[in-house]
């Protein structure tokens, strides 16, 4: 089954993809984090039957894991691949995930809610991952009862989540605006209107590749509607800003604009070892120079695809590996990639 | 006519190549520093005639080139040939140059004395540079008189040149000397012999792509077969040490070895723009690179020879360039030579 990750679309704008996650708690049971073993167990199977045991196609496309005693190693795979979050990952008492075939769809469980509904499409597609969200949604209210609030909305375990529970976002590539710094200043701008502006990895990460997310910040006293309508406003003025700072780089330099991008084709074709950072900064260079019509030359994946590729756990699937080997491996892998003569 | 510098010769190990030059004055004329412009004339009427008229093919094999009145573009890509000196290109008197079609003698009139005779062969071979010059020195001294005394030997316009005139030179690359700083204690241990390590162009140069000149000192009290065997013992010490620094560095760390040398090839064959410092280090890192093995791949050229054709005269053979169009020049000559796919 081919992954979201893998489509043409995710390399073709600035938007590489879009997210909505839905936060939802069962009406009976504590937060996670003053739930008992025995409830935490309860709510994984409720929430496990609920879409598992669907008889249409969508329940039976999900795949479940436990994800409390997986090894450290396989669940930062996970997060690295944005299926889990790292709170998830950091969960002591039981949690699991369920997981569609395509990984357009995550459900969390135990992790800071009951419930993390989470969809994800590639490109500028908000309005269908929504849809998905909602439609599950839908389908696991079926058979448990949500702590639900008329005046408010739905409770979670965070007041920042109360009401809709929802958080919309796309992921963007934004290399000029990070490049210049004009990503501060934009996301000071955008935090006015509820807009949150974040590393890839979500709240506290660091940027990687010049990729970020963004996101609304508000989730109460805003209809659903709303809410999607404000980020998409958002979203044309990310990537508006980042055209014009990308023509205005290019235009300024061009030979430079181009000598940058082909020196990072020449280091993924030549190093004989790199490290994740350099590694993404090489490929966010490719990606834009792609888009640009500056590089002939395209990968056989998608850049983004290799972007997650390389993430240290993703290096090391045959275990624990030294920094240093994995950044040999890193190399390899990418030499191999782009078709080391 | 190929070129010295064109025999893979230079590639082959350390020692890139051989060099004598005799500094010879007429008795009959004051220094250069002090001539009249007719007597500058004559000087180089007498040498020219010398030398171009001899009977024998070798005369025939020389071009002369009357160095004041050319164009200063093409006086500084003799420099970077190591045709001419720096001192020849500032002189403002008549001035000349006889150079040998395979540019493996040169012999300046009217530099700081009036008569230099240089000769440089690939490799590891001053008895060959030495055998010529001494051939060419005998041949001027049938129809000219020099100025000699018979206790100091030859008379030249700096004491330090005084007796045999002789100064000869190895230009080596020694990248690991270089890069660990101990090219500065093994230039200070050498002084101690009488032995001078200076930068590729020669006295108060700054080295290029780990290249530079092992000389002698001393031209006064010892005849011409000590010098010589004094600088080829200092040659074995400097090929020694930089035999085990290379191989040190190699060990403490091999994928960091050859991670460099690839990522060298990778600028050179993607860069839209590089500066002569730059592509010189680039260079000098394949070269090692080829004589370790580490690449596999060869360039069509000697190295040596790519190492001229970008210096900045060199690059702009077709008129005054500004430094930016130098570099983007330069850059699209080593990716068509490095094989651009």
């Amino acid at each position: 089954m081919a992954k979201w990750y893998e489509s043409p679309k995710v390399d073709q704008g600035i938007v590489i993809s879009s997210r909505v996650r839905l936060a939802r708690n069962l009406k009976k049971y504590p937060f996670p984090i003053r739930m008992k073993k025995e409830e935490a167990e309860a709510v994984i199977q409720q929430v496990k039957d609920a879409v598992i045991n669907d008889r249409t196609p969508l329940g039976q496309s999900f795949h479940f894991y436990q994800v409390d005693t997986m090894p450290a190693g396989e669940k930062r795979m996970m997060v690295e691949s944005h299926v889990i979050s790292p709170v998830l990952l950091q969960q002591q008492k039981p949690c699991a995930v369920l997981v569609k075939d395509d990984e357009t769809v995550s459900i969390m469980i135990n992790e800071e809610d009951h419930i993390r509904i989470q969809t994800i499409f590639p490109g500028e597609d908000i309005d269908q991952a929504w849809d998905l969200a909602d439609k599950l949604d839908n389908l696991i209210e079926e058979t448990v009862e949500y702590a639900y609030n008329e005046h408010v909305g739905y409770i979670t375990a965070c007041p920042t989540n109360m009401g809709t529970g929802l958080r919309a976002s796309f992921m963007v590539h934004v290399p000029s605006l990070e490049a210049t710094g004009q990503i501060n200043n934009l996301s000071q701008a955008l935090s006015k209107f509820g807009i949150t502006v974040r590393g890839i990895y979500g709240e506290g990460s660091a940027s990687l590749g010049g990729i970020y997310q963004v996101s609304n910040q508000i989730t109460l006293g805003q209809s659903e509607e709303e809410i999607l309508k404000n980020l998409k406003n958002a979203i044309h003025l990310v990537k508006d800003q980042e055209q014009k700072v990308r023509k205005a780089i290019r235009e300024r330099d061009e030979v430079g604009y181009e000598d940058r991008i082909y020196r990072a084709l020449g280091v993924l074709q030549n190093a004989r070892k790199i490290s994740a950072q350099e590694a993404a900064d090489c490929l966010s260079l490719l990606r834009e120079g792609a888009q640009e019509g500056v590089l002939a030359w395209k990968a056989s994946k998608p850049m983004y695809e290799l972007f997650i590729a390389i993430q240290p756990c993703h290096m090391q699937k045959d275990g624990q590996k030294m920094a240093a080997e994995r950044d040999v491996a890193r190399a390899s892998y990418l030499r191999a990639v782009f078709h080391e003569k």
